[in-house]
């Protein structure tokens, strides 16, 4: 590849990695995709659309859906199926946000109040449960069982997920190993089956179906590794999450089980009696930043996840050049760049 | 009928109604549908398991799988899809009773200790999605698109149902109909996919699939009409459940329904303070169960069950007699029979 040089003889500055050619690509589809959603989260009981509205309107980024899209794109789909599927995604998503947030007690979901924080838990898991419902009534409305197989069982295996985290939560000694099994099922997995749909509904070869798979599996690792990394980083604010929510929970993300593994006797008691033991006290978040910075674990655990983004890159080498492979590879780089 | 008269001349005690016929009928393909419920339960994730083996082994009655097998014996089939498929609607009932202990701050169901309260709310929540999810894999396993239409219909209507609860509760203003409404999308609607089922696996015709739909619903109707009369009724302890729950929540159900309806302006300031303000005190379920016997509004509620009884028993109207439609039919007797 050429080196650029600007008529005065400078480099120019490196243009970061956005998400810009992956919306321009999905920009119409997408368009689609909020009337869809729009259209099939009605329902005569208002509190349904009023909840489901508050969390789906106020956007979020589509990442799900547009991974649908521009994989149907990538495989040359011309048909409308995608449309569809792409909102069950998004419902999906939504679906395990409003119970994350139930379960989490999070406050805050996208910059604004969370539906848990406005309307109370109950409507929260109620309206959970009817969007993950009025999902497969869609799927089923497309018709495809090979999707409807690869949609349940993402399902099932992202509850599973949540469940585990639940159950190693509060325990810095947990493995890597254990930590990835978690946020393979609880995040990756729907990035894995979003974008394996796309090749479905084109009626690719198995081989391309299993490509797009593994993309989307690894682009979800990566993202999440980044997001938890974003948890303790100055970023974060911009995102409109609120800072150290991680560390205020106890959740053991890599950042912390690194740090642990690294760590001195009396650094290990700083973690039990923060996470395990929750017993917090001004100061502390500053103090885990601290020994994170110490031991590199922000930077190694971003290493980590550009390890991921290569595979996930890889994954997609058996696809010809197109827009919108360059879109899926752009968006990769963006995830990973989100931490600098 | 003849009228059975005893060798001394006495007329002997009529029997009650039971569901041993249906019991009986049912019993090797209970086993398989339990065998099945326990093999599909599994997950590495050693919780999902137990929590979910706490609720579905504590045994409950089975009763909608067995709408499920006894509608398609009905319809003579001879295949085994009504195994599976009766475990999805287990599954699928309980993944909602997860829920409504949470929603409902429940801490006791089936006579045992509700799985929120030995656990706690969030991995009911999360076991409670991995079962729903679970179904769907069951289902998509079987293969019918028709059954997946039938129950993710049923799946969104019965979130429905509980959020219009919800919104609804605590308004003993409520009317019968919104009442109706809300029993007909959280309970009755799934014994109606229950039982219509049973007529899809055995490939019968629309009108008959329609009939065991209606017979399911006005079944359901009348089985949720009695055990709101049984939560004010001494019979209920024999459950093993609280007595008065429904009225230390402020859920307004018909008995509360007819009670405001017929009551001076002194009782309705009752329901007011108790129902919608929840500003309860010691004796006033003593006094609530006094005005709704006043009123007779228990055994009104009674004799709603039966009229949907009778809807339900002409709904299969169009079956030939056999063992399996006898069963059922004695089953909508028992359900209104519970309350005496």
């Amino acid at each position: 590849m050429g080196v650029v040089v600007n008529m005065d003889g400078s480099h120019p500055e490196k243009k970061a990695p956005s998400v810009d050619l992956l919306v321009e690509l999905t920009k119409a589809d997408i368009a689609k995709v909020n009337q869809h959603i729009i259209d099939n989260m009605q329902s005569p009981v208002a509190l349904i659309p009023q909840l489901a509205g508050h969390l789906i309107a106020a956007g979020g980024k589509r990442l799900r859906p547009m991974l649908t899209l521009a994989a149907a794109q990538m495989c040359q789909y011309t048909g409308s199926r995608h449309i569809g599927l792409a909102a069950c995604v998004e419902f999906i998503h939504t679906a395990t946000l409003l119970h994350d947030d139930v379960v989490d007690e999070s406050d805050l979901r996208r910059g604004r109040e969370s539906a848990n924080a406005v309307w109370g838990n109950k409507p929260s898991v109620l309206v959970g449960d009817f969007l993950f419902s009025r999902a497969f009534q869609l799927m089923v409305a497309d018709g495809s069982l090979p999707v409807l197989k690869i949609l349940s069982e993402a399902s099932a295996v992202i509850a599973e997920g949540e469940v585990l985290q639940l159950m190693t939560a509060n325990d810095p000694e947990a493995t890597e190993e254990a930590y990835l099994e978690v946020i393979r099922s609880k995040t990756a997995k729907l990035f894995a089956a979003a974008s394996r749909i796309g090749a479905v509904v084109a009626e690719r070869s198995q081989k391309e179906e299993t490509a797009l798979d593994s993309f989307g599996m690894n682009l979800g690792i990566a993202f999440q590794l980044i997001d938890d990394v974003l948890d303790y980083s100055a970023k974060q604010a911009e995102l409109g999450k609120n800072i150290g929510d991680d560390f205020v929970e106890g959740k053991v993300t890599l950042p912390i089980i690194l740090a642990w593994r690294r760590g001195s006797a009396e650094e290990r008691e700083f973690w039990v009696r923060t996470i395990e033991n929750l017993d917090q006290k001004e100061g502390d978040l500053e103090q885990a930043i601290a020994l994170m910075e110490k031991h590199n674990t922000l930077s190694d655990t971003i290493d980590r996840a550009k390890h991921y983004g290569s595979m996930a890159r890889d994954a997609l080498g058996i696809f010809p050049n197109s827009d919108a492979k360059s879109a899926l590879i752009e968006l990769i780089e963006f995830c990973i760049h989100r931490a600098h």
